[in-house]
């Protein structure tokens, strides 16, 4: 993992009167029964050698840990095959915690991303001991963070304790691409002065009350980063629909006749979908990305000029995405900015930019409800994360997906979402690969037409409408027949 | 309802060059088929004699009604007896409406109501042709709303035409407690720059270009406003495990130190834990209400000067309520702001508040999902209003409802509820007569156990556990048995 350094060890990543020690000696400091909230978001710029000190040590940890967004192997496969974490908050990917929270052995509990910082701040969830982040620099009272803010910033403020990993394989300019920015707290919050997706409110550092740091060790270790599919015929058929929803909506819709804002959620499909954009012609437009995450996709179009402005809280790049970012890293901070999670995600800049959302799910539900994240109604993925912050905010939020699932075996357009993490009213366009149901206005009858015709795979049609047919004899705005709402997710 | 007028008809109400017609003349001058945009929230503020005059004609008239929430029978009644309506945005209360949308004779579709505004103002749902408002006063681009303001200024601003009904049965002084704010439209939205509840932001009155002003008449007819019942014996349950949990809350938390920012939904029961608040002692901490509605029972909290300031975007008060405020408007524009539902239910200023939200629910599953808007699922009560808007983004938000329904008949504590409002991520605490069900930070399995333990009623808790126990058989993160998850709705 450390086969490629973008930077050598220096001292201009220390300063002040800050010592180092190795992680094995912090990680002993830490109670077995600690809480600990990480740095991390979109698998990258989480700590490393103190979680996986914490796993090869021969302690019995119960450990509470709250992440930012997705974190790598480190803590969620090695503290989790160590037995290390009783509770976990509030979005995992790997396969070892998924399966530990599935079998309740770890109790799980996520949250909206925009909302996260202030519930970890102000005691919603849990007490925060120690803050444990990655970091390229620091000094006496503050830090610079890696590839990820999230909700770092509250955690800091959130803790007791700091505990700083400083990643001598990435460089301190990194710092270029930051804009910490923090809100009062309730109820005098002032509001948040962001007015263009690209505008810098913030600095490049992370504060702290001096006092808080216990520790700092240093690591080369690189982040088990995302990797990405090569886009099916399925993503380029979803993107080849996107494309031209969006060719109308823009033409038609005063709000985008000057500039675009746009969103896409984390994952291949989103990867693909942002990558599919350079077709597109956005004629003299102002092009701005206002999301959660930079992935690859979004690299190529800053690269050919396409995009104006590139806003997230994590660069969620592959390793070669990594390595092409850092290897410019003065060029690509002239249009990408990095932002607390809780500012990327925030509701009312959403709304603010009339972001356009896309988002992936699981499966769609005939008038519109939409399961992100729990397989069969009972069994996580990785949790709800900003899907609800965009879907909600917002101005066009659209949930693009295939209609089916193991090759055709199963349809993601069902009678009913066993689970719901996005309702009826927070999804304006639902994209699969057989075209686009603009559900804007229509009623839930009407939506559920749209739904059948235009995004079900035509093998699920007719049973879609049977399912119907018998729903109606039971009438009411939303017509369901309980009896056979979920007979379709035991074949799942 | 024309029994008692707070002020005469006087020449101050009509200013410029502004004429009036009569109503029946400018109901026949409104196409069959037109797109109606009303004033309207909280069964106030709404036009009466334009849409009566409608009802009474003999045109055969297919309308699209958009309120801003509910209305009174003159729309919601004697139109639909009328069958002069096809389609119906976003909320309704009358058993007429609720029965045609029931049988899908009137296509329905609602929405949140922070998020309404612009929707219908950038085109998302429907093309407005005339918004049809009560005032108490108008000039030749301007008039005063009168007891709510909801969503107007946007609908005045979408529709290419307007209708305008003076009221001569309210006083014109109402102006003194309005509080007109526009935002920006995206993507050069400026932030909202509210930053106290008492704040005022804006004018008394809403502009519009004269040239859509195609007519003004003139009603004392009153509206068709709500009634409470005494709170019951679960309500002044409810209301004292509330304060019980407010008491700690407050009492912890350095949010509220200084300050608490209430909100309650609108109804009985909310109308009851208003009223209750009066036996709280919230020390020397400045207590303000910031919601949607301020219904009778806050009069009485703000008359006994325990209340700071109230703002909502609608008196949504009884008749006695109303000529309560009438007859003292100029004490009472002290301390309350009537807002625009944009900025009265607006996610960022809720959460820059630190809004403790207190909202009715219909039912509520063991993993802490709501239901608030269909019965079995199915059959629509009246729509999903603010609810959403303060669930998802106040600092605590709290479903308070009765554990049973039909005199014990039916648990409102239920395995899974058939529709869903609002999910696991935006509620904190649910409160029942029987208590108090903390989630916050729970993983599911946690919650479920609350819930049966604190909230459900005592005849109710063996068979929840009952289905729990199965639901294990099955696994998962929020285990489920799918094919007896709704065996409790055909109860209903």
């Amino acid at each position: 993992m450390t086969d490629e350094n973008h930077s050598q060890p220096s001292e201009n990543r220390i300063h002040g009167s800050v010592t180092v020690q190795d992680a094995e000696t912090l990680a002993a400091s830490i109670p077995a029964d600690a809480t600990l909230a990480t740095s991390g978001f979109g698998s990258v710029g989480y700590p490393k050698a103190v979680p996986l000190a914490l796993a090869e040590s021969d302690r019995d940890l119960s450990l509470t840990i709250v992440s930012g967004g997705s974190v790598g192997e480190e803590i969620d496969t090695r503290l989790v095959e160590a037995g290390a974490i009783e509770r976990r908050y509030p979005y995992q990917v790997t396969p070892e915690a998924r399966a530990a929270i599935n079998e309740g052995q770890i109790a799980f509990h996520d949250s909206h991303i925009s909302r996260l910082s202030d519930e970890i701040e102000l005691g919603q969830h849990v007490d925060v001991d120690i803050a444990v982040v990655e970091a390229v620099a620091i000094g006496d009272d503050w830090f610079v963070p890696s590839l990820s803010i999230g909700p770092t910033p509250a955690y800091v403020a959130a803790a007791d304790r700091l505990i700083v990993e400083i990643n001598d394989s990435l460089p301190r300019e990194l710092e270029a691409i930051h804009d910490v920015y923090r809100p009062g707290r309730p109820p005098n919050r002032e509001p948040i002065p962001l007015t263009h997706p690209g505008e810098r409110i913030g600095t490049s550092r992370i504060q702290f009350p001096s006092e808080k740091l216990v520790g700092v060790t240093r690591t080369e270790r690189r982040d088990t980063s995302y990797t990405f599919r090569e886009p099916t015929a399925a993503d380029r058929a979803i993107a080849a629909n996107l494309l031209e929803f969006l060719a109308d909506e823009i033409h038609d819709n005063p709000v985008f006749a000057e500039s675009v804002q746009l969103q896409f959620g984390v994952g291949s499909l989103g990867n693909a979908l942002m990558g599919a954009l350079g077709d597109f012609d956005f004629g003299d437009r102002e092009v701005n990305y206002y999301g959660e995450v930079i992935q690859d996709g979004l690299l190529d179009l800053l690269d050919d000029g396409l995009l104006d402005v590139a806003s997230a809280t994590s660069l969620a790049l592959s390793q070669d995405g990594q390595d092409r970012l850092c290897e410019d890293i003065d060029r690509y901070a002239e249009n990408v900015v990095l932002r607390p999670s809780d500012i990327s995600n925030n509701p009312a800049v959403v709304n603010r930019f009339g972001v356009v959302g896309v988002n992936s799910a699981l499966e769609v539900d005939l008038y519109g409800h939409v399961n992100s994240t729990h397989l069969g109604g009972t069994h996580l993925m990785n949790g709800i994360g900003g899907s609800g912050d965009f879907n909600r905010n917002a101005l066009i939020p659209i949930v693009a997906l295939s209609s089916t699932a193991k090759e055709g075996a199963i349809s993601r357009i069902v009678p009913m979402v066993p689970h719901v993490d996005h309702t009826e009213q927070d999804i304006s366009v639902v994209i699969t690969e057989q075209g686009v149901a603009d559900l804007r206005g229509l009623s839930p009858r009407e939506r559920a037409e749209e739904m059948v015709e235009h995004c079900a795979h035509p093998e699920y049609r007719s049973d879609l409408r049977r399912y119907l047919k018998r729903a109606e004899r039971g009438g009411g705005h939303i017509p369901h027949d309980l009896s056979r709402a979920f007979d379709w997710q035991s074949e799942g």
